[in-house]
């Protein structure tokens, strides 16, 4: 199909605009941004509204608010509450950033800054694609949309659940749309159906009740950065299993039948491997690459840190050592089972002389979604059409915790219509977002919009 | 014996003294202070020349000064050759302090600052004690001492060596006295008769080739910390022995009849274990706590950093770990070899997909010093003359590495005539040194060369 003229004439004031939103940091995790998190929920706030939205309201939580506004078609078509996130991860560490993370530039046909993936960027893709129905002489939106834009996703989405609660009668819906995955490349449409939950935690261990000389008392204390190195050893066998007891005991096993059609994906192992630097793909025993990022859970450790870390040499024992840890999970494993299995795990594992804190941060349940929707059928119907190619259906390895959130409190499925690529950096410096990408989901979402709604009628 | 008046007298203006140049941040570990480092040095110098010493000099060195001077009593008078550091620990973390470490004060007859007693407050004793037997209507020195007080000993005196080999003529000595190690208490005076020698490094490791998201990587890539916690964890076996091949090949191992006279040693573990707040001392299976501090190598790690350690969560697998970590070392081991060994063998058990860097931060050796030597019996009826009690020999865990060097450069051994405590916390937040200790070496100081002098004769 041909690029809409309206794209072509207005695409690069879509970028400008993209990167002026771009340019506020808003991190959620660190408080010191906390005012740019609340300038940047005002910026979309006002695009929504210049776009054609109604009823635009930046809606106050215990946190970060959160941005809502709707455009009715008309009580006889069908709902679509699109869920998206504004706030953005920590940027550092900066120095390994070849342009500043919040001054954003397109290099090479690709919008360089943090958050210009995940998910400012496909975020805006929606805002765009709701200007562009409603602009003179479009069409007009074929289905009711709702927008529903939260700041609190990278740390956890406290507050969106409490507000979901509250908000039941408005935000009624037939389905939620999701741009906040990817797809497997540019020339390969793909749509996720499965994505991995998470249990995070900070873990504190405490050995003497100071930092003591390494000479003086070396040999006669645990030292606790190396018992907290010992029991984080201890949290994976020598095939990668994590050995956590219980840990696997509700995972999901898949047929041979399953991972076959898994399989099907395409995916190269030498361009997975070159693409981090890596010479070999190492991990769970027994699994393959694309196995190992979405059906099989993990623990990694995030963050660590002890003792000592300035120029030079300092000969010292801390009294105190801490890191951060993570699992990822797999259907049919929850978060509270998890956190509670870890927790007791951890604590458990501690030599004498080494007392444990375990704080679990957050957590988000596993999902699968079904692929034979309506919805979920709009969408492959809608990539077909702007990539010319039928989407492949993935499971990720990421976590959107609040699509099992929606599952449980509005009785609604998502579908993951996302445009991002595994080489985006999200998380990472230099995260970038294709011009490609962006514009193609411009275009994407009304296709599908068109598509639900004949099929819905 | 009485306290000389003299000492009486004076003790208020020593202490003021002392605190002055306590107040300068002498820190060699870090940059920032280099020009407290230079600040110290000359008030040091300046302080030496105004007790009666002459030929009192700053030594530049490719690194920190070091301060010269000689105080010459007559040519057939023994000379005795006093070292000592006047740079400092770094002072982190400071917010445990309880008062600042640059801000001296006296709380309950200690002096809180960083450097109280390691080593500022020990080379400031040896001042005042030729000050006070130079005083007007004092008897003079019945030595010739030379005083040599260096500028990088907590970052492995690099140029102390150069220094020493450039000057044997003008170091020309009978023995060398040092006051940096400590006593047992204040009512049981000790010599240490042995210290443990160092071997230093800082480690990386490198898995990809940029941070990655933990949820789309996770469980596909060996995570440069789980890895860096692996490897560390792998250097202990269950009976807390360090696992290096070669590791104890050269530890000389004690008689049943020598570990029996160390055992002689007053000691506490109630009191050892209560003083460090940990319910049960741990260590190397088979020695007792102070063989484990003492004829006993070790291994630690100082310092660990990785990933995300700022607030909230972040899902990251991070490109690169770090850490700190020393070896303790005891006869005959030296650090030249166990800093080969650990690096051969460090770079052997990094796992699949992980690189790693190894660099030797610096070493120092072991040593056993001679007890019935003239210096030695000279410092322990000194000790009786003053403490009225015969002193205990001991061997200590940390390292001067320097004695060492003396030994080979200039054929000295040397007497460690400290006066701290282990409980002063030295390089730990909170350092101190008692007032009755400070004025207690002052004491002894000149007792030791009238001592030294008679049994020369």
């Amino acid at each position: 199909m041909a690029i809409p003229a309206y794209l072509t004439q207005h695409q690069n004031r879509f970028l400008e605009e993209l990167i002026d939103w771009l340019r506020i940091p808003s991190v959620s995790a660190d408080p010191k941004f906390h005012g740019d998190v609340l300038r940047a929920a005002d910026f979309i706030k006002d695009k929504l509204q210049a776009a054609g939205a109604t009823l635009v309201e930046i809606c106050p939580t215990a946190g970060n608010p959160i941005v809502y506004g709707e455009y009715m078609a008309g009580p006889d078509r069908p709902t679509v509450l699109v869920y998206g996130h504004y706030d953005v991860q920590p940027a550092d560490p900066y120095e390994l950033w070849t342009s500043p993370p919040f001054e954003p530039v397109i290099k090479d046909e690709k919008i360089y800054a943090r958050g210009a993936c995940d998910d400012k960027g496909q975020v805006y893709m929606h805002v765009k694609a709701l200007e562009m129905m409603l602009r003179d002489g479009g069409l007009g939106a074929p289905c009711n949309i709702k927008f529903m834009f939260e700041g609190e996703e990278e740390i956890g989405s406290d507050n969106l659940g409490l507000f979901v609660k509250a908000n039941k009668e408005k935000l009624q819906a037939d389905v939620i749309l999701i741009s906040d995955t990817g797809i497997l490349a540019n020339d390969v449409p793909s749509i996720e159906v499965g994505l991995r939950g998470l249990s995070y935690h900070e873990v504190e261990v405490t050995g003497p009740n100071r930092d003591l000389h390494s000479g003086l008392y070396g040999g006669a204390v645990m030292n606790p950065i190396n018992a907290l190195c010992d029991m984080i050893s201890s949290l994976h066998d020598e095939n990668r299993h994590v050995t956590i007891p219980g840990f696997y005991d509700n995972v999901a096993e898949l047929s041979t039948a399953e991972r076959a059609e898994l399989a099907q994906a395409p995916f190269s192992e030498a361009e997975f491997e070159q693409s981090i630097g890596l010479p070999a793909a190492t991990g769970e025993a027994g699994y393959t690459t694309p196995e190992r990022t979405s059906i099989r859970p993990t623990l990694d450790v995030n963050g660590i840190w002890g003792g000592y870390t300035g120029e030079g040499a300092k000969t010292v024992i801390a009294s105190k050592a801490y890191a951060k840890i993570s699992m990822r999970l797999v259907p049919h494993q929850t978060s509270d089972e998890i956190t509670a299995l870890f927790q007791k795990h951890f604590e458990s594992i501690a030599p004498a002389g080494i007392t444990v804190k375990v704080t679990p941060h957050h957590g988000g349940e596993p999902i699968v979604t079904p692929t034979d929707s309506v919805a979920y059928r709009a969408a492959a119907r809608a990539l077909e059409t702007t990539f010319g190619k039928k989407p492949v259906p993935t499971r990720g390895g990421g976590s959107i915790p609040i699509v099992a959130m929606f599952k449980s409190e509005l009785g609604l499925d998502s579908v993951l219509l996302g445009f991002g690529l595994d080489s985006d950096a999200i998380h990472s410096p230099n995260e970038h977002f294709g011009v490609f990408n962006f514009l193609k989901g411009i275009e994407t979402i009304p296709e599908f919009y068109r598509e639900y709604a004949a099929a819905s009628k």
